[in-house]
């Protein structure tokens, strides 16, 4: 029995005015000028409706796909509701550990989900999927284990009658995106993408479903009447623009190159980082700690770090409301060397202290 | 046996490019600079996950409510979706002629509908609705026949294990807006209220839904994550302070104005509008045309004055979607009179010749 865990817990609810912000996966900032301009030039056309047309042929076109593969969706948050709406799975399964929207949503619609949890070096292990299952969700890369898993391997998932969905929701830091499934056409097959991350659009509540037009259509029907605001598809049009996608490239390249130096940060630390980190964000296992008295060590010394980063002024996302991890974990996002210093010396401040209860 | 026809028709798709709109019903133009200037600066919060507290307590405190008594939502067309999907009802009832997408959301939610149409001058009459309806939902003032009814004979509605929906979508046309029922907090009593059409907004996707606590905090469960994006939540907080409420009140006598006008020339010209309007738009009956040859008179004038106008440049609502009304019906937006001039003029040669079938 998995135990109970706040699956509506997200990264912004670990973050407070004046913390340096280690727990939302977005990047830091605005968006870039360019996407700025575009965002605030529509507010020129407030006061039509929104019209999707134009952003969604920009879709199609960015991942060869037809347009009635295409749905815009007001974040990827909403795309999940429309799923969990609109398909009638038997056996729904979901791979953790993973962004836990998914799984909240099919039981907010009323359906059983059962859990394959990963472990080890969390990558996917398709035997684990039970053959009956009519729906399996996974994450792609995944958050929060910032784990790639091969696109063989999740192709391997596709069945008649089922319906596998891949959140790639931080497939855009993957330069290249090897292992993206966006493009692949195929009955059943649903992907899930998102411009919050890279584009530092949180706030706008834009993304976008590929998936075949029979089930493109359905989730249509069940979207509420002009979902998608003005705004959101003028940024998801520009952001479909192959200077967009270069932008992209070189932003995960860096940003590779960022994650690598936080990485082996932690690692000096002691801390255990998930190997082959490939999206925004690490994942890592605090070392247990050596000085506390207290028979709960595990679970006592963790939540002592998390505190003590918090007084130091860094919000990092906590770990124990992702099935699979627990309390000794914490999700980091990979910013600036300069940051990532003054966080790992705070981390390693932290770690020399005792618990002081 | 009421008839087939297509309830997610809107006026949206009656006009084209360089037609004159009086199909859609909003304010023409961009919102005010203030308001635009808000949405700008909202740009700059873009990164960070919209976070709608601020918003919720200045809707609250407009309304003289609670905090727990408000949603934001994605327009109100995302409240219809989140009450046909929260509300279990055995028998709900739309009062028609009204706004389709509030039967369209609950078919498409799997409810049955009923439908008291009204008839004469489209007044609320009470006796109609079946004493043993669990669901009734109206709008105030209604689209399309721009007709007020009375906050008393909406509030006899409400009974103990019954929900009253009251759309309000078009409630600041009326200046004080005495019949409104937005302040009244009743077990059962659900007011949707929508910025779109007066602030120019109908592309940024807000609006908000008062009602008792409890059947706010099952709706909230049931709609996505973030559903309302930083612009347009920061564009609720601005629209509700006092000075965006004198500046709507000065709006609506004066568009009060330009609707007598208005109304003036279209009874002069022999059409039928529904008496006593107090929308942004009229609701009229064109007379029946004179010199056909053809047997279905009632059906072929209407619709050759519709495309008539067109080819004059005007878009009209076409008034055969709304269940009650029917081929000989337009809507018709207020716009300032010299657009109104020049529509009438169109209009009185679009009368003067024949079919030319």
């Amino acid at each position: 029995m998995s135990e109970w865990v706040d699956l509506r817990h997200h990264g912004d609810r670990d973050v407070a005015p004046g913390l340096v912000d280690l727990a939302v996966n977005v990047r830091q900032g605005a968006p870039p000028g360019w996407l700025g301009d575009v965002v605030r030039e529509a507010v020129g056309d407030l006061s039509a409706y929104p019209d999707g047309d134009r952003a969604r042929a920009a879709v199609a076109g960015r991942h060869g796909r037809d347009a009635d593969e295409v749905l815009l969706t007001a974040g990827a948050a909403e795309a999940f509701v429309l799923l969990a709406r609109v398909l009638r799975p038997r056996r729904a399964v979901v791979v953790h550990p993973q962004f836990t929207e998914p799984e909240a949503a099919l039981l907010a619609a009323g359906h059983r989900v059962e859990r394959v949890v990963l472990s080890g070096a969390f990558t996917l292990d398709p035997g684990l999927v039970p053959e009956d299952a009519d729906l399996v969700m996974v994450g792609n890369p995944t958050n929060p284990t910032s784990v790639l898993h091969s696109g063989e391997s999740l192709r391997s998932l596709v069945r008649p009658g089922r319906t596998l969905v891949v959140d790639e929701a931080f497939a855009d830091c993957v330069p290249g995106e090897p292992e993206s499934l966006a493009s692949l056409s195929l009955p059943g097959l649903v992907v899930i993408r998102s411009l919050t991350k890279t584009w530092g659009l949180a706030g706008l509540r834009v993304g976008y479903v590929l998936a075949d037009a029979p089930t493109i259509a359905r989730l249509a029907e069940a979207q509420p009447l002009w979902a998608v605001s003005t705004p959101a598809l003028a940024a998801a049009e520009a952001c479909m623009s192959s200077r967009a996608h270069a932008e992209t490239e070189t932003w995960a390249r860096q940003m590779a190159v960022e994650r690598e130096y936080l990485v082996a940060g932690l690692r000096a630390l002691g801390a255990h980082v998930v190997p082959d980190p490939q999206a925004s964000f690490v994942c890592v296992r605090l070392p247990a700690g050596r000085d506390s008295s207290a028979g709960s060590v595990g679970s006592e010394r963790p939540l002592h770090v998390r505190l003590a980063l918090r007084a130091k002024g860094f919000a990092v996302r906590r770990g124990d409301t992702f099935p699979g991890l627990g309390e000794d974990w914490i999700r980091v996002a990979v910013r600036d060397p300069g940051t990532s210093d003054a966080f790992l010396e705070a981390l390693a401040a932290t770690m020399k202290t005792s618990p002081t209860r």
